[in-house]
């Protein structure tokens, strides 16, 4: 069973002085896709969990909604390498990957970048929850970053509702995090509804956009956004926190479910 | 002129006390490039010292160079376009942007993921730099990063000698600081020779790539690399520096370049 992290010999300089000593450091692998039995994308993650990043970044893609529509997928850690079946062949094209909107008519100031963003609803749950208790989750999400706390080299996410953490997961790249509780949700058939996202990583657009397209009302996040982040939380009515450090944090959108 | 920050008004909370205040949140933009005529790909990045970004982030890929293989190169930043003409349409398939080589065959443990990458040399600089230089150096990398100071988001990345800072931009994203200061030096005709790189971002593989196909021989870091990052690093010859905080640093490997 592959671990997260690996031992390696590193020379420390402390005011001068050097010294020898041995320590974890956090693994990183290409893993590819290989959908319907054409090679879709390499991504470079922690090679743990690959069958919940393969699932959430490609439902995150917009390839398939639910576990139904995965008629099977078989990971092979040891060349990292996943194949996955489904049981329509979606054309990557219409998934549009990669593409985006030319246009300069994105009326509130928001730019979408990709035109299988451009059909996301706003999120309407009147889920709150208080600033206690998002205080107190981000403590515990923080205590059980172990890679992090081993390595510093990672980005963790997880899903919570009012009080406890549901699914957690941790990878080098905050986007895969994100995708693999959504993942392990999808496989494990784990109800999202009314649960908010907390992340270590910085708030982009497309983190913003992986959280709306699940319906997820409340995203939490104890770094920084990004202008767009908040501009496109705000207009599909997510709660967007960020900066949650000790007792304090930013409210950037949608306050009202802060109680 | 557009900067790298923006206003918003949010609501702080501290202690369950709630505020209103404004702050600076750091801009996020698609910038998508048209190389000779042909939508390439769309970058995610802070969007100032576009040109930068695209000459940096093509030369990093293999689409040339030198100064000399660009044509013409047109920044709309109204709408986040930019178009480059080179003397050689390189095709993308011949570059493999996003090709991974699916092999178990690699001796030393480092998996390539980019036929690109397979045939960079290793980097033989003589060059060496004392631990009390890359103390000091952090420390005025650290207070140039403005946006970082104002909005916690952003990434920054620096070319210095062993006394001074060369080169230094930010962005959103930790590869695109890494290719601003690269396109900086291509478009000014800054020579790159015996200068070493500091980044706030982790090391992953690519990042160490970029700085590889430089010649680049120190890689010094705020953050903690990957495995995949320090092995490329000590088979590439580099000098990977981590974790630099206060007077203490991590050498991972080629220590001997530390004085």
């Amino acid at each position: 069973m592959k671990t997260g992290t690996a031992q390696f010999n590193v020379t420390r300089i402390a005011d001068g002085e050097r010294s020898n000593t041995e320590i974890s450091i956090a693994r990183e692998s290409p893993v590819t896709i290989i959908l319907n039995d054409k090679e879709l994308v390499t991504l470079l993650c922690t090679p743990i969990e690959l069958k919940y990043l393969v699932v959430g970044y490609l439902s995150s893609e917009g390839f398939f909604k639910s576990k139904g529509e995965i008629k099977s997928i078989l990971a092979d850690d040891k060349n990292g390498i996943v194949r996955i079946q489904t049981t329509e062949d979606t054309p990557v094209a219409q998934v549009n990957l990669y593409k985006r909107m030319i246009t300069s008519g994105c009326g509130r100031g928001v730019s979408f970048y990709s035109t299988a963003d451009m059909d996301i609803q706003k999120v309407d749950s009147q889920m709150q929850v208080s600033s206690k208790n998002i205080i107190d989750l981000v403590k515990s999400f923080q205590t059980v970053s172990r890679t992090y706390i081993e390595t510093h080299g990672v980005h963790s996410s997880a899903l919570c509702n009012e009080e406890r953490i549901i699914a957690f997961s941790e990878d080098i790249g905050r986007h895969n995090a994100v995708d693999k509780i959504f993942g392990r949700c999808l496989m494990e058939n784990i109800p999202i509804d009314d649960l908010m996202v907390i992340t270590s990583g910085r708030i982009s657009s497309e983190i913003v956009f992986k959280v709306a397209k699940r319906r997820i009302p409340i995203l939490v996040s104890i770094s920084a956004p990004t202008d767009l982040g908040v501009k496109i939380a705000e207009k599909l009515g997510i709660t967007l926190i960020s900066s949650v450090r000790g007792k304090r944090m930013t409210v950037n959108t949608n306050d009202w479910r802060v109680k």
